[in-house]
């Protein structure tokens, strides 16, 4: 079957260095599988910018070459990236039922659902793409139907986890294959790209089941209204909520456009279980007395227009929480969303309400859907990989996970820590990283994609610190002299009221530099304009320590 | 002693529903004293912000009766503002040693040393200021030196804790007066204002001495350099490094500005013992053997200027990490720096370093320098105050502190959980919380003291979103008609390269509108301005879905 001229490359896009925006590629010969197509939320010093997805330049060179997109789980950093990647690029894309279902939505509202090609797969499910043969296992994690995926090559078997942690008691007997990871790394993996969120924690992730525990007793000790904001995707968890409402004759509203979303789909589509007449209105809640009603609602990240939000600031519409009243955060909060989530607290606090809320790990209320580090060793030592490439995360966790496959007897010359566009190519089973293929990051911003880059944000940045300071000056195109101005228009610098005299003297500054320089002949539109720009920044920032961006605008008549 | 005219008041300028920025005030008829003058970092909403100090409106109206300023601690959050205030407002500064060194290098800085009375206290001291006598104990917490305060008045006492725990082991001998604050309790406290920073952690802070015996570990397994990175201001913790140098035989060198201003001062004073020639300069560590040296340096915080961040990227010019070496982060990430801490974990991998990171309780390389829930029901038993203001923290922190005291027994009618600039009123022992004074932040930009307000930071928060675009235009004084123009210039919109359709349109439709609405005698000024804002607003929404700010300028020669 090998043929020698023939090489096996594997590749991120996206997903290694950072956390999110997963998107991974197999090639062996003429053929391309990508896997997942996932989003990220920029940083704050990404000023404006909405969303950053994979840079996939090197697909659209190589279009004829793609075979297929295989999505792993339908959690955003793996499925956000889907719509603006299929506007470019034409793609059969497969995945289980959940997963297509929550893709549906986003094809429809960008206008793409009729034209993609959605091909629903299960884990017995064998995809042929070419030279290239996929076949899947179940996995678990926080959201139902995750897949992970065994490349079957001319070269050998690479597999690919997804996300996962291994639930010995999954919610509703979504057991994963454990059987079937055992069995490929029986007849031999040659390299395994394996998950490493949680590569920095020890042990073993405890089981959803131990969270539904906890909410049960939750549920039996709160006298009024109930609050239970979680992930909207993180359908075990809404079963599990739904269970202890049904033990203790509470009734169910939905709040957030998302919850709505997801537990329609997931009911739908069987993977949600709710009792007849269980749901009800927002409106009805009012209705209802305070100790038959539970609130399933978005906004465990302190998302600042999410329903948690609003009803924290008592502007929600229809639904108010009052004293007493029980507010369960089901989440621990994302490195970088604590202020956001520690505001909501407050103010739920303020309203008088009885607030669960921090690690899951002293709450019992939440735990994590990826594989801890006995996990993570349990995956490797099943696997017994050849080659080893840790993906999802950032570098401390790719050389935490390295780490841990050191440590169950990988070699560690085996293990590539690699970069996104970094290509470890695999030629008679000998694995080489030398080459690199277009990687990085597209930013959308409104309907933009890509077309905001280094230099617009550099202004951003700019504007954002010191604002912007305009200065108009009319000059005589014959005599060289000022006919009108230099009027100074500031934004986001000073408070013009109280600083009249600054201006003022901005003002005297510019009329003299330009004064000077037309009586020096040093006239050029561009040597005025820098000098103009250099006096006033210098004075600016001796009087005020500030350095706004200077904009001179030179006119002649 | 009581005069029935007379009343007690107590109110925070600062320092309550947030953590930093403190200042306390306690009034006696004519009498003010202030506690502390703390400054705090601004979150990434107040763009360009360079920090945050209280607003003193309510001393500068009342500066006759401000009889003193007393300090607590020398942290920034409790000195930070010192400077600031005392540029506009004269008064006597009381703190111990070690603080008063802290704040004379601020003081040397603005120019303001030689004109403040800076008066040295021990926890000995009695202060009197007119009606109000302050006496002091000794508390334990992250600095040396630490003061609380009993302000004696006629209506009775008030207690102030400033930062504390209870470390029955602490480093140095610097015991906590247990026996004072006993007494206190025991003659009877009419108020207590306690902080609360760790009132959301069960349990008692471990001792600083714990951190010291795995420094020691950490000392002896590292074979090769060791870089230490903890809060300047820990003098006790810096103590614990010079000890495990000199039992495993390391020079120590000091990285960063903070770190050699405070090991200077704290040296000098006598704070801190190190064993003649331990020091070295940072030039020298090249030249020693990688096992005989210790680097202590800032950046325990992910600061990006400080000197660890410069060590990860290899940027430091004198020293070099290689790999092999052992960085030690001794410090638990603040919510907010989890990114900036992360990075440099990241960077510090790639050199090859061991890391040793993440919270203290994981490391032993960290405790807290503040009071958990268990040492804040013993500082409320040993005071068994009547009334109870929690301070220093968020809302949730206050109302967990507020909790504590009702399980401890204080009346839940006596605990006030204030706003900064709400005033208990205390007169023949009956307190009430109805009126305020003024309160708030000032914001510093630059060498500007509050000159920046919200107008420009709405401003800033625009312009960092969407850019600005300019819009201008001359038109003729006598007949209306466009002379020169629409000129588009743009910052921090769109890349103009690709985007000249878009921009092309935008001056023909600003053309249009200004040549329609000349035509229908619309041509006031104000008018052209809304209506090209508008209509170009519009078009860009519709056209990138982006909102830059408009700023038409319309000229007539």
């Amino acid at each position: 079957m090998n043929n020698a001229e023939e090489t096996l490359s594997i590749f991120a896009l996206g997903g290694v260095n950072e956390i999110g925006k997963n998107m991974y590629a197999i090639q062996y010969g003429e053929d391309i599988v990508v896997i997942d197509c996932g989003s990220k939320f920029p940083d704050e010093s990404l000023l404006g910018i909405d969303l950053i997805i994979p840079d996939i330049t090197y697909l659209l060179e190589n279009s004829s070459r793609v075979r297929a997109l295989i999505i792993t789980h339908g959690h955003e950093d793996h499925i956000g990236g889907v719509p603006y990647i299929l506007r470019q690029l034409k793609l059969p894309v497969y995945a289980t039922r959940l997963t297509i279902g929550l893709i549906e939505v986003k094809l429809r509202e960008a206008g793409l659902l009729a034209e993609t090609e959605l091909i629903p797969i299960t884990s017995d499910s064998t995809v042929d793409l070419g030279s290239i043969q996929a076949t899947f296992f179940k996995t678990n994690h926080s959201i139902p139907d995750c897949l992970g995926i065994a490349f079957h090559t001319p070269e050998g078997v690479v597999v690919h986890t997804g996300d996962f942690k291994f639930d010995l008691t999954p919610v509703s007997e979504q057991y994963a294959d454990i059987h079937k990871m055992s069995d490929l790394g029986k007849n031999g993996v040659l390299a395994l790209l394996s998950e490493s969120t949680n590569a920095e924690r020890p042990g073993f992730t405890p089981s959803e089941r131990k969270v539904g525990e906890h909410i049960l007793e939750a549920f039996s000790k709160a006298r009024q209204k109930i609050f239970f904001s979680t992930f909207a995707s993180n359908v075990h968890r809404i079963q599990q909520v739904i269970d202890a409402a049904e033990a203790t004759g509470r009734h169910i509203a939905l709040l957030g456009r998302g919850m709505e979303n997801v537990v329609g789909i997931a009911a739908k589509l069987g993977y949600l279980t709710i009792p007849e007449g269980m749901l009800v209105k927002p409106e009805e809640v009012n209705r209802l007395a305070p100790e038959r009603i539970a609130v399933l609602c978005t906004g465990s990240q302190g998302e600042p227009l999410s329903a948690l939000s609003r009803l924290s600031t008592s502007n929600h519409r229809k639904v108010h929480i009052l004293p007493g009243d029980t507010v369960i955060l089901s989440a621990t909060p994302i490195p970088g969303n604590e202020r956001n989530v520690s505001r909501i607290v407050d103010n739920l606090f303020r309203l008088g309400a009885r607030v669960v809320y921090g690690s899951g790990s002293v709450t019992g209320l939440h735990v994590s859907g990826h594989a801890s580090q006995d996990e993570l060793k349990l995956m490797l030592t099943l696997m017994k990989p050849k080659y080893f490439i840790p993906i999802h995360g950032e570098f401390r966790m790719l050389h935490q996970h390295g780490l841990l496959a050191e440590s169950v007897g990988v070699d560690p010359e085996h293990i590539f820590i690699v970069n996104n566009g970094d290509v470890v190519d695999i030629q008679n089973h000998v694995a080489r990283q030398t080459r690199k293929v277009t990687a990085g990051n597209t930013f959308v911003d409104g309907w933009g994609i890509g077309d905001v880059g280094n230099i617009v944000l550099r202004d951003r940045k700019h504007l954002s610190e010191d604002g912007i300071l305009i200065v108009v000056v009319t000059l005589s195109k014959t005599e060289g002299h000022i006919v009108s101005g230099p009027d100074i228009i500031s934004r986001g610098f000073v408070y013009v009221r109280g600083s009249e005299e600054l201006l003022d003297q901005a003002n005297q500054l510019v009329a003299q530099t330009i004064t000077k320089l037309q009586a020096e002949n040093m006239n050029q539109w561009s040597t005025l304009k820098i000098r103009v720009k250099d006096v006033l920044g210098r004075y600016l920032y001796e009087s005020t320590g500030r350095k706004p961006m200077i904009l001179p605008i030179i006119m002649e008549i």
